[in-house]
């Protein structure tokens, strides 16, 4: 079951930086996703039309997408909260958008300030308007598995959020684990349920590593035949020594699994450390990846002969 | 096939603070032991009888295990590399010792100044004496992933080893990651290896989150039948920002995953987090536990409500 091939969707260039401190300038936000399509990824979520008084960081993205450079194959999207800044996107060049729907009715009022169903409505519109432009669009489920406000959110909520997207012709619904508490206990629950409406083939997990266990939720969810993955270059968006710290998993993280299990992803590891190291330098602090971390300051023989008994 | 219940090996005394680069005093090790002891882990290392010149860190082992409050049902362990570290944790009220083999050849001679052959002899003497003394003994087999020296090691050497010393009566063999390379590609074929000529219930999995992959390695071990895994409270002997960090598997981490798989430990979440709370202050880092930094500084509503949308 588990499957031979696996799509990386960055989401580094947009939930990653929209959550850091440090505003990068557009330049380097350019360079930033130049580096990442060099790496190989596939799938970039490269930025966010959304009022630049709520999300600041978010508010040079006409700037960024004239800029990059765009590889022939490389899925350059960018996140919408409604048709406003679907009609933004358009103009800017955007092929493909990603709306964000709650699985938890509180976490919906707070964080996009509407019912569930109000902001399904919304997506319906953006789904007719994207169909008639020829935009793809893309689901976000957040709180999948659990909410901050609430606590437990029953999987068969999940899966009717996640089905009321699919059936407005969103072509895959990311089912996110907002605060980091999934663990392989409920990878199974979850998308169990969810694959009892839609087709795994359409299901994307995006994990945050906040409590460590993003790779293992992976494992879980790979051997219950999901093959695409959000990760973000070098786990930015969650500096784990800063207050919010919300942990991202890091794309160097989940290649290294992936690689270590034979399955092709087409991304460069290497490449990938190369994107972090520029980055590290712009968002003043040091980037969380555990993979990136060790290749940067690989062991010398003598630290490992001194420290080692085991 | 996976375990209803697993113990878990707590190292953190031993192979976390040894590798710590602040000089933690002998009563703050007897109060980390006895808050681990408390928070119900029943195998605690606690310290190691090696030679004073090569690893300071532990030369007041007979002081802690004089000092430690002994609970009944807890075992507490000690390193050693010879017959004359057996004699002197004997002499402490040591009842369970570790020696330490190696799967590469490199590494057993920087590590331990030894061929492999020969320590393996000088271990068939540590356990006839600790047999005749009443005591167990556990192997390590270190390098078992990967040398930092040779690069790959077969997973037969690895059984080898294992074999050897399951042969002259080490009650179990703790196969370890030394250099936090293992992901669940090649856990499937050590353990595999190893399983072929030593019960699975005698292996143990001794992991380090060098690259972010220690709870997935767990996940797919557990699949094989292990059900003894070594973690250290908090992380502890692998700062992620430190040059030469080996980075142990968290036991809180560990924790979490097991709890959310509903696998009976006997440890309480809380009280490890009380545990790394302490240390936190001795070692003079912040502790790499993911947990431990998700619980700690657990995000705000409104920090949430501002920085997400997925």
């Amino acid at each position: 079951m588990r499957p031979e091939r696996v799509t990386v969707v960055e989401v580094g260039p947009r939930d990653g930086l929209q959550n850091e401190a440090a505003a990068i300038a557009a330049a380097d936000k350019v360079a930033f996703v130049d580096l990442l399509s060099a790496a190989g990824l596939a799938v970039i979520e490269t930025c966010a039309f959304v009022s630049a008084k709520w999300v600041p960081h978010m508010a040079d993205s006409a700037e960024v997408f004239a800029r990059i450079t765009r590889r022939p194959q490389v899925r350059y999207t960018a996140l919408v909260p409604n048709l406003a800044g679907l009609d933004r996107a358009h103009r800017a060049g955007v092929g493909e958008v990603a709306v964000f729907a709650a699985a938890s009715e509180s976490f919906s009022q707070r964080n996009i300030n509407q019912t569930i169903d109000a902001s399904l409505d919304t997506y319906r519109q953006v789904c007719e308007r994207a169909g008639e432009l020829g935009m793809r669009v893309r689901g976000y489920v957040s709180t999948a598995f659990g909410c901050p406000f609430e606590g437990d959110v029953p999987p068969a909520r999940v899966a009717s959020v996640a089905a009321a997207l699919i059936e407005m012709a969103v072509f895959e619904v990311a089912i996110s684990d907002t605060i980091g508490i999934a663990h392989p206990g409920n990878v199974r629950p979850v998308v169990d349920a969810v694959a009892s409406r839609v087709p795994v083939s359409r299901i994307a997990l995006h994990l945050h590593d906040t409590r460590g266990t993003a790779l293992a939720n992976v494992l879980a969810a790979l051997e219950l035949g999901v093959s695409t993955f959000d990760a973000s270059c070098g786990g930015l968006g969650g500096c784990p020594y800063a207050p919010g710290a919300t942990g991202n998993l890091a794309t160097e993280d989940l290649i290294y699994m992936l690689d270590g299990l034979g399955i092709e992803t087409g991304v460069e590891l290497e490449a990938l450390v190369a994107a972090s190291r520029f980055m590290e330098s712009r968002v003043g602090h040091a980037i969380p990846s555990r993979y990136y971390q060790a290749v940067r300051r690989p062991q010398s023989a003598a630290a490992v002969q001194k420290s080692k008994r085991d």
